[in-house]
This record gives structure tokens, C-alpha cells and sequence, in this order.
């Protein structure tokens, strides 16, 4: 399949999550290989819970298919530009490419707020609407301390 | 409980989640009314899950609690400053405050890419080290154009 196909795929995906009823318009596929090997459409409402975004969904399900927390060598197409909670965990996920359909702006404007978490997530701690307190820094820090001694660790 | 008690327990949960082998040295709770309704420590390598962070299992456990993909009115103490996809997720679920104890330099320090992926995520896409290519908008804007349209959508 080439990649319009792949991302005629992952917008179908949008479409008919929607009108599934499982959540916002939004769907996302993950090759690998040629292989299709994680499907996902948004499941925010119908499964309350706010991170199930297309794209998150994808990505556990290729995870779990390809038995690895790593998605190197694989891309994804998602109907929309991922938001930053989705675009930070395909940086988690070590993914290669990242292929989009509508854009943060398409999105604002059907009321979803990926422009505006942008912006939010760019700005310095104390500049944002969501407030932030420190606390207890030098306690966890000794937990860091003890991950860095650790033997058997598996890092990521 | 005062607020360092709350943190004082996601620290435990940090520590105790890495003892057990759960993945890196990360813990959340959220707690609304006074009461803890969800916990997670970091899960990514055991449940190959790179999404897997502690503040997104705490998300999820906390939504499925209360039966909601909202945690307005909630709070969250987590063990370190959350990345760019926890930080967008908590803006997602729309919780009302943010407590942590390290911070991202600190994860740099023991080796998690925090701060390099707050770096990447405010940059314009085509300055990233992950390459985007947009493709089929138009496309996907007509699904956009009938979410609008859609008489019984549930807006998040």
C-alpha cells in the first residue's frame, strides 16, 4: 500500500469512530514493515478517559502487538497533527515518521484545544493558565539516586 | 492529609514501582475531596506500554473511579515534573493543579528525555528531529466539516 492509502485508512478510521460514537473525529494507523500493526480512533467519551486520543490508542495497540515498548523502524498516519500529549509519546515511542492529515488549526476550529495545550506546554512553569507548585524535590531525588544504582534496570 | 503527606506518598509509590520492576522511578496520585482516587507508578517496560507514565496510569485509574473524562476539581503530586505528554494529558483531563517533586533537569540527569522532548514539542514542525509530512488534509477536513454538523456529540 502506499502512503495515501494509508492514510485514506486512518481518516476512514476517523470517520467512522465518530460516527461509532466512540469519541472526537480523529483516527491514527501504525506501519511497520509494510504491516498495519496498531489501529486506533479517539475513545475519550465512550471509555472516560481524557489520553485516549487516536494516536495513544494506536500506539498501545502496536506495542502489545509487536510485544516491545519501542516502535523504531515503524510510522503512523494520523487524520490530525497529533497534539502534544500524542506528539510527545511517539517521541517516547522512538517512532520514525509522522504523517498528518488536518492541522492543530483544522482542530481549533471544530473546538478541540491542541493550539491552544500547544502553547501552554511551550511556556515557562510559572506563565501557564494550570498552576504548578514544587515540593519535596530532595526526596525523590533520592529515589533518582537509587535508579541510578540500580542493576538490573531496563531503561527506555 | 496535608499536601506534603500526598507527595510524600507518590514518592513511595516512585520508589516502590522501581523496587518491584515496574519501569523507571516515577509515582502519581490524584485526590479530589480529600480522598486518593487513582494511583500509577511508571509501567512503560513491564507492560510495554511507552505511554505508560505514572501520571497517565494515574489519569486513567482516577477517570475509571469516578466515571468521568474529567478531573476538574482534582489535583495531582507527582513524584516529577511531567513530561510534555503527561503535562498535555493533565491538561486534557482538566485537573486543577499540578504538585511534583523533581523536575525535568533532574531526569535528565538519571537519563529520561524530559527536557530534550519539551525542547522538541515548542519547536515549528519542520525545525524537529522527527519528521512530519502532512498529507490528505482536505480529507480529513470533511470529516472535521461533519463532527460539526453532528447533532448528538459529546464535546471534550
Amino acid at each position: 500500500m502506499t502512503s495515501i492509502e494509508y492514510m485514506r485508512e486512518a481518516i476512514a478510521l476517523s470517520e467512522n469512530g465518530m460516527k461509532k460514537g466512540c469519541g472526537g473525529p480523529f483516527g491514527a494507523i501504525i506501519v511497520k514493515n509494510e504491516q498495519v500493526i496498531g489501529r486506533g480512533e479517539n475513545q475519550v467519551t465512550s471509555c472516560n478517559d481524557p489520553t485516549a486520543h487516536a494516536e495513544i490508542v494506536a500506539i498501545r495497540a502496536a506495542c502489545q502487538q509487536i510485544n516491545s515498548f519501542s516502535l523504531k523502524g515503524a510510522v503512523i498516519y494520523s487524520s490530525c497533527e497529533p497534539c502534544p500529549m500524542c506528539l510527545a509519546a511517539l517521541y517516547w515511542a522512538r517512532i520514525d515518521k509522522i504523517y498528518y492529515a488536518a492541522n492543530r488549526d483544522d482542530a481549533a476550529k471544530i473546538k478541540f484545544d491542541d493550539s491552544w495545550i500547544y502553547k501552554e506546554v511551550s511556556k515557562p512553569i510559572f506563565e501557564r493558565e494550570l498552576p504548578m507548585e514544587e515540593l519535596l524535590r530532595s526526596e525523590a531525588q533520592l529515589v533518582f539516586d537509587e535508579w541510578l544504582m540500580k542493576q538490573d534496570k531496563i531503561h527506555y
